[in-house]
């Protein structure tokens, strides 16, 4: 109880890394930082590092702010150092896949915002996990939930209920979609978060991967988890146990509370900057069946997850490259789950890879997309 | 695991009852009938010992069916026998309040249908749990529900949300609920109860009884416990923890869930005849305030669970003998407010009764409550 945690954070520029601070600055009796990590934001490392003190730091350019005193590591070094206790692993992408599976070996606690390395290397992830004793902890607010309501039940879900907000354009037509700007689908109605997922989010791509993450975090059968569109984004995902009752966890679209959750699991702590459910402004809660044929993203990764092998590697590494084309202008909305479809379907899946054969698919099916793009143009 | 439980029913022919029975006959290898007793139905008795077979029989007139082998006890005898394992108590009304207290004081594991005795005497029964070691699983579906979300947690409830179906007269005026009849008032639109419950619900008594109820099973104040009106009566009920995360319970409304979750508790059992949540025919759940003013008795029985004292047990007991009346076409619907209103104004309630101070309050509040009435006619 009176102990305080150290906890690294990599990725602590990006949307979940700066909100993680923002818990952990408002819990200072129970938690430090001890390590921080980014990208290239050093400009926002060098306030981090006057603000918390850590004792780690590593950026991507090597070239941190140097007029404090700490140590420079690798990421794979701070995500399994014997005197770190708490892995915040708040990157995007696949960057965190080596650092999560250094953590995972080293037995720590991960609270892992980073669903790229589950879907790219569940079984690899799932199984280290196994034999070190980590713990896995979601910080994806619909895992969150599933996490918290499985809490204290003595047997497994019968069914997962996935729930969606249906992104900034469950009503759009797919001529529609097809003239979408970046500056549109940059704009979630409920979530605040980075650029990659919220256009995730727009695609429904974002719950495709939550589909392949919650198999692997929550050992369950693709076909026992369902998808449910709930614009509102105030339930966060529920529980159905084997005598039909079901659990669901409410709040707030609010990212620190699935973080801070991650932090002083198994406790809950009061937190006065945490909003909460104000039923005096809620009236309805909506629900409807996704649209696999507008967000076809969605269908490509179940199918892809269902399939496995290097399959889910090679639709992460389209989806971003597609993502990236989208948002620098150079592909249409549309044309990211086209691209995708394509990647997929020239894709020749290894079975049960080594994470050098994820990689492998990762590198090779950037290139595909790029160079797919480039044809049509 | 393996061994089989024996379940005592307490009101086996009543509504809780059946559905108990309906429950325990359709896992024969968990749980057998060791006992039943009954008010004044033993035509229904006599069918039930001989499908059940049990070893001990009561019932109110003393002239149970004889033709086949048994003991008769008495409601104490057989709540608090050394055989019996769990106890279902499905009586409604005080008739429950001497025999939850002997399988309380015989640290029994208890399924509590019977909310009147923790409202009449929730100190008492609180008290003597918690010295005895008895287990008090509730049954009404709210309190199952709010059991189940809190089933693991570290820390008690920030807050409870107790959901309301509002009752079949929701949207009526007060001139319109005063011409409400007996025949439509017995018509709920989601739950299949007893008839006192379900005039308790459509006067909204009920839910105040059940804020009381909640009160002492999850040692609430009652300022930390809302009610929030929602028709479809899926969401069971909802808590809310210190970080501002809020789980619900939901599932379709039917008593043989939370029936069978307080036999099988902590487990989860596969029940075929248990519906489930159908969510392609789930488009909303709505949710309104309560209204004080059109349904009177909620603010009086929170009124009398605040004041304390005897002030529950005489809120009971002119309930009960309102409800009676009204059954009896002798007041209108809206007279039953009326008159529980006007027996609380006059009840003179003693601090932390005793059992006899309690049952000489009930006793006192049904002779002025029938004074009133005639007095009026």
């Amino acid at each position: 109880m009176g102990d305080i945690k150290r906890v690294a954070v990599l990725g602590s520029t990006g949307s979940i890394g700066r909100q993680t601070l923002e818990v952990i600055g408002a819990l200072p009796h129970r938690f430090s930082i001890i390590g921080l990590a980014v990208g290239r934001n050093t400009d926002l490392l060098a306030e981090q590092i006057s603000r918390f003190q850590p004792r780690f730091v590593h950026s991507q350019d090597k070239t941190p702010p140097t007029n404090a005193k700490y140590e420079f590591l690798s990421l794979e070094e701070m995500a399994s150092h014997p005197e770190v206790d708490i892995v915040v692993m708040a990157t995007s992408g696949k960057w965190g896949l080596k650092p999560t599976l250094a953590a995972v070996k080293a037995g720590k606690k991960i609270a892992l915002a980073n669903k790229e390395s589950l879907v790219m290397a569940g079984e690899i992830i799932t199984a280290e996990a196994r034999l070190s004793g980590a713990q896995i902890r979601p910080v994806d607010s619909e895992h969150s939930a599933i996490w918290q309501c499985l809490e204290g039940e003595k047997q497994k879900a019968a069914r997962i209920i996935l729930t969606a907000s249906g992104g900034p354009f469950r009503g759009y037509s797919t001529a529609r979609l097809a003239k979408v700007t970046p500056e549109q689908a940059l704009k979630h109605p409920s979530w605040r978060m980075g650029k990659k997922v919220t256009i995730d989010s727009a695609t429904l791509m974002n719950k495709g991967l939550e589909v392949i993450e919650a198999r692997w975090l929550f050992d369950m059968p693709f076909d026992n988890i369902r998808i449910l569109v709930h614009p509102q984004s105030i339930i966060h995902s529920m529980v159905e146990f084997a005598d039909g009752s079901v659990k669901a966890q409410l709040g707030q679209p609010d990212m620190r509370l699935p973080i801070q959750y991650a932090l002083t699991y198994p406790e809950r702590l009061a937190n006065p900057n945490l909003p909460r459910l104000d039923w005096d402004n809620i009236k309805e809660l909506n629900f409807e069946p996704p649209d696999f044929d507008r967000f076809p993203c969605l269908k490509l990764a179940i199918e892809a997850g269902k399939k496995g092998g290097t399959h889910p590697a090679a639709l992460c590494a389209a989806d971003e490259t597609a993502v990236e084309l989208f948002l620098s202008k150079l592909i249409e909305f549309t044309d990211i789950a086209r691209l995708v479809g394509q990647a997929l379907e020239k894709h020749k899946s290894i079975a049960h890879p080594t994470l050098e054969e994820i990689l492998a698919a990762d590198t090779k099916t950037r290139e595909k997309v790029k160079q797919m793009a480039g044809d049509t143009q």
